[in-house]
């Protein structure tokens, strides 16, 4: 069996726990079973490299930050190698260059496109364990790029789709995937099981425990994911195709308090008004979750959208230079919002979810700002200092307990 | 003109220290010049990082300490193309791999054996000044290598000869070659010129200034050095071949505190006993220096040979493994002892010199206890207390003080 391993920082934080993963992939080795094991830097090693950069530049250079930002899995993956050695097994570790690991060119936030599996494949006859960084690869101009942050989940998914590993485990600092945050809703529940549909708007909604893009990847090539946790055997969740997952209602609470809203108010009435601001937003860079387009009165429309904390200076900015090419009269920037979601695959059956929600809210006391659903999901925008709450009464209101 | 400029660990040590290598830099490139930067690891980095992997294994394996410390060099160049985008001047940093610096696969002291100069014409071309990882190499394995201590000398005299450069400075934090080191001999001279083969002696026997290989290198080429201050502007010592420095009888005295004698007692007296010594200690990639065979008793005779420190206990290890095989009747180690030497182009033709160094240490009432000489060169090992003396005898005795 062929099995890729991905740890995160946390996990491989200092000796004990570098020694403690090393451990974990012996049993596996040890039964026979070819390892790859995928590592993200160690603890808070990227953001003491960001600190270090910021001290240089306060706005560096994308391409020379990721330069900077991969010594961090670089660091991770040999001394995992020392460890095995140690240990008295043979690995051998690899950064984004000796793989390969193709991305896409954007610096920050590249895709992967391609992964050469050779060396990977030549080293694993060798019976050697194999440990890949990482949240990083390199673009066609041979320079290195990261994935963002959480991108150590996509490399292990996309290594596990390229080698058609038979199994892929994302070891986290949680055992699994829960119904809320346990943080903020002690009953929560653990799920037994999920689909990539609901993994991903719980992962792209802030649940924290899986990256995104790993679920759209894993859903494109049918990797099964197991989430599980690194300091503890508990069996985890598995993330699944829709079809194999047991259909509930809500399977849980999503909370994102990294958000800001944006508006851009006063805009032409006219086609193409949407068009223009969101290509100017997509050539910048900046990832746009939310949009609510208000009903025009008169001539006039406000368009308002979300995007993370950290992009909301840059496109306040944008917006602000180009306010009189989009003829628009006025932006409006709400920072202190947080997203809450109810996810599940049964809701496409079941109409009153959204109804529902908005009751739970309600009962509350929670003033919601604005509204967007899919298919599986119900999304609401919500003061932040509310979020907590909201979770809550949703939780309870699905009947999602323990 | 193409300008290839290496910075040692010292020089970018911290914010301040970096900006002050890229205004050094840039002064060049507003010149109009190609510049070509090369930089080791900031301060002690990669001493932490030898640290780091000697938590987790008592003796890493080698080709996993590569992969670690070369992480130190990158971040150095990503740092110093972060400082330049801030001073609004175009830049690239590349590690081993985007250049690429080809190396033979010793790991921890690797030779380089070829670089592709495409990606850095390509770069220089577009006006960018180029940041390079000195130290680091990849092998015919597609791995990380680092060419040992000081190895990014070397890097920078390479990539000079390479790229055909026009000047190949190395900045280092003493502002030239002196008769002695000054914090011995106060009064020792800065020179102006030395010649590449009394430089390689300096540099072998422990000036401290250049990396020998980096020497050997520059006259295999014929690349001029500089060797100068990166805290001043004063001009530092030209080294070129030897038809064009003014002979001086001796040029310096060198010290190196580093050093373990090994003496090998009771071999037999045959042909073929040097050639399977050697050859074992060779083949163990421990660096031999002096040598020094005694005149046979009966039919035995010794063998003994200085190494670094670092490489004593390897030595010692290895010779008490095979004392059989070798049919030596015991291996005897002599810690904390010190070589000094004269050097200089204009003993070739003066055959008194030798005599005259031990007549001033015969006067400091110094013991010899080992003597090792070549064209240019007389060098003495003594017992490590008498080293500072030693120099101070021999730098008055030769007439050197400024």
């Amino acid at each position: 069996m062929l099995i890729v391993k991905k740890f995160g920082g946390t996990s491989v934080a200092d000796k004990d726990r570098i020694y403690n993963v090393a451990e974990r992939c012996l049993k596996d080795y040890r039964e026979g079973n070819d390892v790859v094991v995928v590592l993200s830097a160690m603890g808070k090693m990227t953001d003491v490299l960001i600190e270090q950069a910021h001290e240089i530049h306060p706005n560096p250079p994308k391409r020379e930050l990721d330069m900077l930002l991969v010594t961090g899995e670089q660091t991770s993956v040999a001394l995992m190698g020392m460890a095995f050695d140690k240990l008295g097994v043979p690995s051998i570790s690899l950064n984004a260059f000796q793989v390969a690991m193709h991305t896409t060119s954007v610096y920050g936030a590249a895709r992967i496109k391609r992964i050469d599996t050779e060396r990977i494949r030549h080293e694993l006859s060798a019976k050697k364990i194999v440990i890949v960084t990482g949240f990083q690869g390199i673009n066609k101009y041979d320079d290195f790029t990261t994935l963002g942050r959480g991108g150590s989940d996509t490399t292990a998914v996309a290594l596990a789709a390229a080698l058609h590993a038979d199994k892929c485990e994302i070891f986290t600092d949680v055992d699994g995937v829960y119904t809320a945050d346990p943080r903020i809703v002690p009953k929560a529940r653990k799920l037994k099981e999920i689909s990539y549909d609901e993994m991903l708007d719980l992962a792209t909604l802030g649940a924290g425990v899986l990256h995104n893009r790993s679920v759209e990847m894993a859903k494109k090539y049918g990797v099964e994911l197991v989430v599980r946790s690194s300091l503890n055997d508990s069996e985890g969740t598995i993330v699944k195709e829709v079809g194999r997952v047991e259909r509930m209602l809500v399977s849980g609470v999503a909370a994102d308090k990294n958000a800001t809203r944006i508006s851009v108010i006063g805009l032409e009435d006219r086609p193409g008004v949407a068009f223009r601001l969101f290509d100017m937003i997509a050539k910048a860079n900046i990832n746009v979750d939310m949009i609510l387009q208000s009903i025009g009165r008169e001539d006039k429309k406000d368009i308002s959208f979300t995007v993370d904390e950290d992009s909301a200076d840059a496109a306040e900015e944008l917006l602000e230079k180009n306010r009189e090419v989009l003829k628009a009269e006025r932006i409006s920037v709400k920072k202190n919002v947080a997203k809450v979601s109810v996810v599940g695959a049964g809701m496409m059956s079941n109409p009153g979810v959204a109804a529902k929600m908005f009751e739970c809210l309600y009962n509350a006391g929670i003033n919601i700002r604005m509204i967007s659903t899919s298919e599986i999901r119900v999304t609401v925008l919500i003061d932040e200092e509310d979020c907590d709450r909201a979770v809550k009464a949703a939780h309870e209101g699905f009947g999602l307990e323990d």
